[in-house]
């Protein structure tokens, strides 16, 4: 494999960077309130729409947005909405080297979006600041820097662990044997490390906060947000990937 | 004084609490070269734009999303971008008890703005990585939250000074004095804690960091932008609010 950006060295430095991003994002998030109105339709504060939540327009404006910057060209960046307007941004990608003719078959969007609601009211403290804008603001930050982990190790962990070993693969592929694609793609000790690192990384990141004007987030909530979440998602797209994988 | 949020140690802790969302956001944009392509004109790949930068073109569109949102009905969110479109969401907010007819007249929007750009090369690995998109998209979130720390402190700080001695304060605005003003503000020995407390919290946000996935930045850096820059764009800020105060 002569391609440094398929190495699997290469694809796991990239996702190790991408995890204090990650928990910058959420203590961000955690110094306001769960803030509930934020999410409840009809709250949003928008006389021109009763049918949305403020996060859920906020959602879509920033994705309108970035559509027309051009991130969904990127292949792991992988959009919560639809009917998104083509970007007005002339964008020089390198070849993904992926194998895939739609990178949208391997998103989780949906399942992402489920998990990280029920992550707030772990993070956050119980009640309402009125800082709904700033709350939701924060989310979206938060839940696109979770996808784009999620996709990323979707996608190119996926193609590097194909290539490595291209006819077992080739042959759970063709028999669409989803559960040994999935035990050939683990390796619980590799897991388990992650998980630790996220634990540690959210203790060290806090170390020194002044708790009484920062709030702290659980160590252990985090850890297993990785855990039972961002882990298994990134597994299932790796799983579509592969499932879906051109010239097998 | 019997309004909780204009007691000074109420707005310090404020402050305080904003100095790690300031940290995180540099540290983030860190994470991407200089990629200097991004802040010259006519190289956004806009071809509907081609006299701004993408930075340029990225605040923009970031402004007028949030000014929809209501962002700048906020008096510490000060644009950098005019003309902005009418929020279209009612937002309730709490009489800010200050007493100036534009908030506005206390933006240091133009001087935050050159120094940020002068501290992108002191933060970011020299060079071009391509990541245009995602480097704007990150300034942009580290300015706002620069913005909002200096536009705050302006405005509480300098209404809480003036609440606590109204007689000298308001002799010194009805001269416009403002040796006299910037001289009964300054706390040096206040100062120089804010400093090495961003100094620390730069050295312990980043102990354990794994330098070899994640660029590093200067604990040294911040602190100097905080000295030479946070602070004293908070101090004209508040000497302007104290100008144009109404009622002196």
């Amino acid at each position: 494999m002569n391609t440094p950006h398929l190495e699997l060295s290469f694809i796991a430095a990239r996702l190790e960077g991408l995890e204090e991003t990650i928990i910058f994002k959420l203590i961000d998030r955690a110094q306001f309130c769960t803030n509930l109105s934020g999410y409840e339709r009809g709250k949003s504060g928008f006389s021109s729409d009763v049918s949305h939540s403020l996060f859920e327009i906020r959602m879509l404006h920033q994705e309108r947005m970035d559509a027309q910057f051009g991130r969904f060209c990127v292949p792991e960046e992988r959009p919560f909405t639809h009917d998104l307007p083509a970007p007005q941004r002339l964008v020089n990608l390198p070849d993904s080297k992926l194998h895939i003719s739609n990178f949208d078959f391997i998103s989780q969007a949906k399942d992402i979006l489920t998990s990280y609601l029920e992550l707030i009211p772990k993070i956050c403290i119980s009640g309402d600041d009125g800082q709904y804008g700033s709350s939701v603001e924060d989310d979206i930050y938060a839940i696109q820097s979770i996808a784009r982990r999620i996709h990323y190790g979707a996608l190119y962990v996926a193609e590097s662990k194909y290539a490595s070993d291209p006819g077992t693969y080739g042959r759970f592929i063709k028999t669409r044997d989803t559960d040994a694609l999935m035990e050939k793609l683990t390796r619980k000790e590799v897991e388990d490390s992650i998980v630790e690192r996220i634990r540690n990384k959210t203790i060290s990141t806090q170390l020194f906060v002044n708790r009484v004007v920062r709030n702290a987030i659980d160590p252990d909530v985090v850890a297993e947000y990785y855990k039972e979440w961002i882990i298994p998602l990134t597994k299932k797209g790796e799983i579509a990937y592969l499932i879906n994988r051109q010239n097998v």
